[in-house]
């Protein structure tokens, strides 16, 4: 008989392989783009076989899509307690200047994979429309806090969606150039300076 | 004896070849991104002998950066224009506002390209700081705008290299996402919204 602690001993060295998947994918992923990385690369430097490795993923773009919504998620976390917290609306994007530094070394080595996965994905519908929707997401989420604020009076009635595909743009634009010219200059400086300057540019 | 109208007509020859050089790689291109298209493809549609085309361009990656540098080139005679009428900061950009039409139609399909080139060129240094450039030299062209608004007494005095950098990721962020999502919205009113907002973060 297979007793209670066989099952959680086996659901345990699952979610093991399945993250060492993921790591060994995010190391090979970035290192060497999407398109050059083999199911089989993947599964060697995660020692973990082709059988295992298509038990917990259909498809490398699966192990990537993975990959995407972790990080989205964990950044969503640290908006979601900024926005949540009492204070005006203003407040909640100053406190986001302090978050800066954390989306830039979370995303640090992942934003040309991603994009060279963008560039792949046009071409697939299923895949472009789970690449896309982090973005609408994100988008929502900014577009509430706007309305918010124009509610709470704290916000010119500017148009919640326009605003919020300016401040989604911008996150996207000094991530993509942060990429490209890591030491150029102090990119959350940047960061902290833009979200003043759109603050200020959206407050009553 | 070759006489001057000879002379003439190989040189006119040769510069019609180069465009149609130049028209046919931005058909490939942007059709099949910039990996899967070759030397050979390019002849085939442009009509070109590979004698002719290596007489014009040594490499593919040489007839990409002269798209893109002619691309750029095209916005920034537009933009000059624009900053160098007589009038305000402020007042360049707000006709700016109406520059972004154009920029959008002259973007339109050419994104994805540039991105997956900048993906590629990451893992060869000369290639690299060619496309690199482009975006120090709007920088800069943006950073002297703001030291004149700053001089002229109309912008406050903040960062200008920072600022630069706000507006090149802000005008970059939102061409992705109009490359991602070209029918998502009216993108040249939200880069209209966007312009007015960081003027009026700005200003003093």
């Amino acid at each position: 008989m297979v007793s209670l602690e066989d099952i959680l001993a086996i659901q345990k060295r699952s979610e093991v392989t399945r993250t060492q998947i993921l790591e060994a994918a995010l190391i090979c992923f970035s290192k060497n783009g999407f398109d050059a990385t083999g199911v089989a690369e993947i599964c060697e430097v995660s020692r973990v076989s082709k059988g295992a490795f298509y038990h917990h993923f259909p498809s490398k773009q699966a192990v990537f899509l993975c990959l995407l919504h972790d990080w989205l998620d964990g950044l969503e976390t640290t908006l979601s307690a900024i926005t949540n917290e009492y204070g005006t609306v203003p407040e909640a994007f100053t406190k986001m200047v302090g978050m800066t530094q954390e989306i830039f070394t979370s995303a640090s080595g992942k934003i040309p994979m991603f994009l060279e996965f963008w560039m792949q994905a046009r071409r697939d519908p299923i895949v472009w429309e789970a690449t896309v929707e982090p973005y609408k997401h994100y988008q929502s989420i900014f577009a509430n806090l706007i309305k918010r604020g124009i509610q709470e009076g704290t916000l010119q009635p500017v148009d919640p969606e326009n605003v919020a595909r300016i401040i989604v743009a911008f996150a996207v634009g000094l991530l993509l150039q942060g990429a490209l010219e890591p030491d150029a200059t102090n990119w959350t400086g940047v960061a902290g300076d833009g979200i003043q300057m759109l603050v200020k540019g959206m407050k009553k």
